[in-house]
């Protein structure tokens, strides 16, 4: 496969600049596999992040014109390298929204994916500042059909899938669960996806929030509701990756589909309590929660 | 106009010391035309503020015996100058208590503001710990008659203009709505004002406040009540001083009653959010609560 | 009385390396008499506390190991000069729970704060990582009997003295009302107890608790039901101990059962707002509190 | 003068998102006329600093692709509005260094600042990641041909005019003076510049710097040396604006050569010693420095 | 004695309030006797501190306008009490240089310190911004006729004593030793004066200070010449009262004069290392470098 | 071989408590391979560092009782899983300090270290608070004997070697260069080591130091010695072990025994301008230091 001169693998840069940068060695610590890291573009992308209270929403200001996820092009990382031994394979919506190559990059990660027998799934994260509802449609729907798991809410199945959500209304707060249950079904047969989970918040305000969440199962045709948390929340950032990252954790870990969806609406709804946009939590500290103990007493 | 040896115009004292302090600085970097400011006294007054949580309130320590505008004097501003091509002038109940040199200012200003042609407002603001009740009443009745807009709760109304409000329980957080509009009419027949215009604060806690407000139009004779917003307090110093703006700036804008209350209330909703004292929000951003987005999802 | 050789009265140390320490001198900043401190084993205590919110529990890691109170043994202090004067003498259950050694330290302290005739008081405060039920009862029952007051919470009475509270859930935050009054009678009858005061903590979630407590004072064989407080909740470490301090400060005031278990309970709600171990608050706030403010407005 | 589409005068701006950002406002606070500013581009330039110390040397990352300065283009700022009034008008070589558009606009700024009557200086600032010696003096020779004032260091002189200072050392902090003044004869005369001020760094580590200048007047035929200062580095960044900043003040203020030289090297001195890239200190603070007072006493 | 109505003890108003404030606790925490303390006028006095660097000199604003010690008047102390026991008082020269009842309180001080049998000791401290030399040196020189111990750096000396110290530049940062001595021993001749100590400070910028200080003893007709310190600034306010209680615990362990002095000014020469305006010293470590250690060398 | 029943393997723990813990990851952020990481000991230990200046040393506090290192035993680690393809081990002087039963693992994993074919480096690190020089010349000396690189100052080189470099006085900072070298050949040949590198500080401060080093080799009868930094010193904890590292990358590298040491030289020495204990450089920055820019120049 061939290489685009713009994107260097990162050892071979590493090397040259005589050490890997921070965010990389975050990563690094955290048990991430950074050996297939390549660089390119014109800067680093950041964005500012403004933490909301009340009815003052969080805002979040990206800044990553230029930066090199957006000016990545296909063929630049050797995906059937990446993949090789690896088991699942997830991505979000946010990628394909940033251009052609990225789109087209995401297709040949998918494809690589199944040729390595990696399980595939997506989290459709619907950004409005970044396109239209027209244009999502249209590159989404192809990248998604056949997924092992697709991951939304409410504004991503009618935004990137068309799939209006009967008698919903999210700002209010107030969610009515059949229809959930009915879109996570019309979405599985439609797309002839494995599984859907839908992640349903209650923007009482920014300081407030119900989470919970539903899993349907298109295989074994079963719907599963999980627990609803009242969230005083610290930091919501990164509450919708730690729900994927929850999720996928109890299916690598075979556990049945009830126990996997509490373990990552529990996993996320931790993430709330969090300042930043890692989820430090434990196994253990998820698995308390999930087992009944929320009254946040002090342990000791 | 005399001016009082004590008090130096600004610009010279700026010429003369080399620069303008910060907090000057600040003033002029929103906006505010420092250009008449006056400087005098011994000293510059500060204030100490402790925010509370919960059961605890939030505790300010006035120190500002021997400042700058606890010791003006009549003739230490030349208002005429001040005022000229002004549309509006606003004060509040606390620079008469402050003493007789500071009321006598305030009787100048209304009067060169009227001359001017510009609308005058008030914000009763009582404050318990600088004069009596008997002593508000004597100064603040005169000053107050025939303003364009009075601006008060119902501690004001009681202490500043002996109006008491049949039925309701501040502290304990129940508000008759019918006994307020009443205490509006009165306020306005009495005092030959305009718009009368009262905030209704419930105390649950330090930590949550219900926030909404009434505006009595009385050339129209009618009452608007506004949204009330269940606030999470992160700072709510301010918050009666953004009322105040975020009206005058509606009524500036020639908006009807109704709008610009609501305009109002949710830029001071918006300031219990922001900590310090400034209410750091656009226009845009209150127009967008005052449309109904109060549910602070995170704007991405 | 023997002192034994490993610890050292503080006066000598402090001469030797010229000064007192940090800790010491906050205590003795606060009016604590720290003359009698001694010093000993080859490590200060410290513990790393991780403050919760929402689902995610405040934790606490303690790091005694080998710590001065850990390794006390009898004959360490010279108890009756230190209660020499003394009127109440205060212990918690996290003593004993430390090792032989400390438990019988505290059954010399206790005999003579008897000879002295000071009055006797403890919080049970089981901590089920130091030790079993069974070690707390066979150890604690002894040293408390014959108390003059003893403060628990549910889990406390149930692990330290075996007593069941009937019907109650206390990660649930329900609460039943009459069977603490039970226990508190049992409790009092079976150890010859002047006054039992029972915690009563809802725990909501690791943010928001419900605060209360009762008095079951035996001579009188009344039982005093406080208040109930939402509480905010900023920091609930120390809580506990304000209770204990404010009851026991209003019993030394004289005052009636009601009046001092009101002082507590407001003084140990105030304390859930203020972050770190100490209650920053004066008598005057706490009464203001007990009075009826508790709507936190700003005082200015 | 045609307005560029892409750029807009910041009042309209303005009104539309209902404020002015930070950065503007704190312009605005130090009294910088902000109403001829025009916004574009697809992004605010940013750049990371990180303060050395000792070997250790102060690094600047820009991140200022597709910033609105670097995206500007020819009649984007209308100029003649500009200029009306102005006495001085002040450039500096990185502009010119960031594109054909920008460049473009420096050679309407100077033409209509002549045509205002200002008077024009530059600061050569030339910058290696940004172009090559050989552009630059392309470039910047017509542009600044004629100048009122050069402002230069010994890079400057070589990299933008081509001009070798002979036997100066910079990084080994040796300095030889006479060649400095041949050097600023020469500019004077081959450019037509009626004054060139070369600062003189001794790096003598990022913690300590030896800092003065020159300033030769090619009027007057004469050449002002100004002391030379040891400075303990607290943050070097924006020394050099301060040093153009305070010579072109000096000289407005209609004081002689020696004079503004002296008070351009003591408000520069003084700006190592203060945090971020503002110059905060008064007049009078310079004067006194310039007086004499270096001792550096506490002032009480 | 009488007690000025203004005044209070502290026992009362602190059982009033239900607490000691912050400052008092902190002086308490550091072992000083806090039970004689009084309060009175209408705020209490603070101070703004700039650290300066380099040229850039340190700068305190006061602001104690109106606070109690300025407001002090005779009687408010009863300092028989307060002397009860004392074995040495020690005064600055700034407390009568705020005002006449400041200055007959410290009359009244001096008198029954000696009427206690106690040493008396004064840093001259003359303030620039307070009063004259003139005024200075009528209102001083009766309070600090035969004291036990005066201590003064040559402005103080000069402004205080009218004694030139011939040859000196302070600023310039030359200092002519024996000209100190000389003015020691005329000092203590003129006054009947025990000892007299002169500190000296080498300013060559507010981060490098030379520091060192002589000690003439009037009954042995010896001057003690210390070792000079070559410091790195890191906060040099309280260095000068560092010094003056270096010196008084040294002569009050009965140490030789020159002992004394050298443990004053090592102990003041580690406070110019530490933030803030204690000296977080213990004596061990200011023998540590009074024995010869000021490599600095890590301590493990 | 065996394995401690106290010591258990980090990947077990790991899944047990479900995820590892910040300080694992931050090694593992920096590359360090954590799989051979064993747990032990009842607690972390940690230490509390006060970072001097000028006269103040800085002060490390050890608290590390009962810490996993200091209770390790022989066994507790499989070296020969560890040592597999390793080219370089080293160790320091500190860990035989904390008891047998850490010096016997040092033993063990030198000798796994030698079957494995990787080279043995040591840092004698004398620490005096934990033992004496003869028990450290009893258990260093045959660990040390046949090392292929010493690391050493002066004190090391006294106390564990009992090698008294001739004419030196470190804490005055005259160092002889000689005798270092002369001291650098009698280690080598007493304990049959290939390199002995001994690095020269002088503590003219704690905020002062040069900085230097010196390389015997052996093999080739050379002795190099690097340039002398004057370092401004920001934190220099850390500086000892980022020489160690520099010099063995240096050497496995390749590179020659003047450019490896000038390297390890230049890296330890900006180090020291780094506040906390990780030398947070690049090895391009070192090589630009070295190849002679130390002027601390802004880079942009």
């Amino acid at each position: 496969m061939r290489r685009a001169p713009a994107f260097r693998p990162l050892g071979a840069i590493g090397e040259r600049v005589g050490g890997l940068q921070i965010a990389v060695r975050m990563l690094r610590g955290e048990g991430v596999d950074v050996s297939h890291l390549v660089r390119g573009g014109s800067r680093v992308g950041i964005y500012f992040a403004e933490t909301g209270a009340s009815q003052r929403a969080s805002t979040v200001i990206y800044d990553r014109a230029h930066s090199a996820i957006s000016e990545i092009a296909p063929g630049s990382v050797c995906w059937d390298d990446v993949m090789g031994g690896a088991t699942w394979f997830h991505w979000t919506g946010i990628t394909p929204a940033l251009g052609a190559g990225a789109a087209a990059c995401v297709r040949e990660a998918i494809d690589a994916a199944r040729r390595a027998g990696a399980r595939v799934s997506v989290d459709l994260n619907y950004r409005r500042k970044l396109w239209t509802e027209a244009a999502a449609q249209a590159v989404m729907r192809p990248l998604v059909e056949g997924a092992d798991l697709i991951i939304a809410n409410e504004e991503d199945l009618q935004a990137v899938l068309g799939m209006a959500v009967g008698g919903g209304d999210v700002k209010g707060g107030a969610l009515e669960s059949g229809a959930y249950e009915r879109a996570a079904r019309d979405t599985a047969a439609q797309l002839s996806v494995k599984r859907v989970a839908i992640t349903l918040r209650e923007s009482l305000s920014a300081s407030d929030n119900g989470w919970s969440a539903l899993l349907f199962d298109a295989e074994a045709g079963v719907c599963h509701r999980s627990q609803r948390y009242s969230v005083r929340v610290v930091d919501r950032i990164g509450a919708g990756d730690s729900f994927a990252a929850g999720l996928i954790y109890g299916l690598l870990q075979q556990w049945k589909g009830d126990m996997a969806l509490a373990f990552a609406v529990g996993a996320s709804a931790l993430k709330h309590t969090i300042p930043g946009d890692f989820n430090r939590v434990s196994v253990t500290e998820v698995q308390q929660l999930v087992a009944g103990d929320g009254s946040g007493r002090v342990q000791r």
